[in-house]
């Protein structure tokens, strides 16, 4: 198969270019580098059978050029910043809601019909119903990326409607391991670096969250375009636990063998639209096979391995 | 009170606008004029508290400019042609999703709060728990339309969340009566007017609606604005009953004394993307003392008097 994979210099979408490479496809990736990075695809560029254009996905032109021949979109491309949308509100329209319109509309004119997408646990925004269920009511949206989230997601589904594309739609928790770049751990770890006897957690740290390792989410992701057979396939992608950011800034600390002052803000939220609990039930999933292998433990020291390995590289 | 409304000289705008000059507010109305028609605004223009900008909201600037010193924002403007959505797709996401956006960036600049937003029972997409309450499952969209409607409802959400913005989402269902320009019953009176012995019906007839009076939809606006409380409040609003596209069609046919011969289409829809059955459940907004006093037929019987009559002011 040849695969179309927009933000593949990413965190998800390098992973996900590995792996599919890997299983032996033709992998075809497309990245404005802005958050990406040609060392993610150190791998991926020892295949013969990738390419990789620098391109912005606004670019509907050349999205539609550079997608000639896939039969498959991954499209990962996306501003991730859910932090900090309200200093800059038209980015997350601009970059996931057009620009998901912009990969369909570039999938129409190739007469590619199959999409899977990366959503997020965020637009079920302050549901009362943990762990959250696929089916859920109707969702109110608390930040700009989770609306934009949504409205992509929504573009998708009409698609599949009105044009006979199939789609699988996954709404991730946060994610850790290799080529991890932003949240909690990389911020306790910068922290930390610069001050070891005194970490500043954002919130009141009673914010809980599930996190999945990337491994883990390739996996899923792999196996729900696999096995999902409806038009509009939407799966929950999380690990079976969750953690406090307590939890993890104690986990980050011990791993590190490092004992500072923990300084909690008073806001229970580190952030507005940071959600109070993110935890998906991720049974339909499941019930395909799905089963993480690493514990949420595991993957922060998996990342916090990794952070300190490129510094290490980084030094050399 | 100040009352902004985009899309004033649409079928909904325009009698919104009547309503709120009668009850003695200020209106600033806003349109581009491309479906929206200077005739609707004949009571309008009449109220010397009443002005109109002619101006598009994709066009940001003029949108803030136009807005300065207003209370409220009234966003009614939209492509509302669901039907043909798949020919223009980027459409929707232009005038409905992106257009939300402006109207909330416009407000943002001149410190307005508070919005109404006219969204759909579309956004539900073919939900099959029926009569449909607003708490009902994540939905799947079947239309462009509904997809933009969904991201509109959002992104307001998220500016309610991030900026301290209040809102009232109005999810209705089609609306009928005076200044009521596309839709089934339109489409059966000017097929009618070109043969009155033969009635050519989009789908096999079956697919079932329900249908408010603009009369009730604009008592229903104002009710859910002035009883709302929460930061985001979104209302159901439609009759509490429903009726086949071949009842509908039997209402029109016999109010005007016509008995032509009934062709339905093979296909149970009348175009992809049209729901099999759009029945809200409005016990959120009726517990608040919202109670229609149009019946469905006494509905389209108004709108079938309306329509005669613009005939008959055209032949003068």
């Amino acid at each position: 198969m040849k695969c179309f994979i927009t933000g593949v210099a990413g965190f998800v979408g390098s992973n996900l270019a590995d792996r599919l490479l890997k299983d032996g496809h033709d992998v075809v990736g497309y990245d404005n580098f802005t958050t990406g990075s040609l060392k993610n695809l150190e791998v991926a560029r020892t295949y013969p059978n990738f390419r990789c254009a620098k391109a912005d996905i606004l670019d509907l032109r050349k999205l539609e050029l550079v997608m000639t021949g896939c039969d498959f979109v991954f499209h990962l491309a996306a501003n991730a910043d859910v932090r900090h949308g309200l200093k800059h509100p038209a980015r997350d329209l601009e970059q996931n809601t057009i620009g998901t319109f912009n990969v369909l509309e570039a999938m129409r004119t190739n007469e590619i019909k199959k999409i899977a997408f990366s959503s997020t646990g965020s637009v079920y925004g302050k549901n009362p119903f943990i762990p959250t269920t696929e089916k859920e009511g109707f969702p109110i949206q608390n930040s700009l990326y989770g609306a934009s989230k949504v409205a992509g997601e929504a573009l998708i589904q009409a698609y599949c409607e009105g044009y006979g594309f199939q789609s699988w739609i996954f709404r991730f928790v946060s994610l850790l391991g290799k080529r991890y770049s932003h949240g909690f751990v990389v911020d306790f770890y910068n922290k930390l670096k610069t001050n070891p006897k005194r970490l500043d957690v954002l919130g009141d740290g009673t914010v809980k969250k599930s996190y999945l390792s990337i491994g883990d989410c390739i996996g899923g992701i792999i196996l729900g375009v696999e096995k999902g057979k409806d038009p509009v396939n939407v799966f929950n992608l999380g690990a079976n636990e969750f953690m406090s950011v307590k939890e993890c800034a104690e986990t980050v600390t011990s791993y590190l063998r490092l004992s500072p002052d923990f300084c909690y803000g008073e806001e229970k939220f580190g952030w507005i639209g940071d959600a109070p609990f993110i935890f998906l039930d991720c049974e339909k999933i499941r019930k395909l096979g799905f089963r993480p292998t690493s514990t949420i433990a595991e993957s922060i020291e998996d990342t916090l391995d990794y952070l300190i390995n490129q510094d290490c590289e980084n030094s050399l």
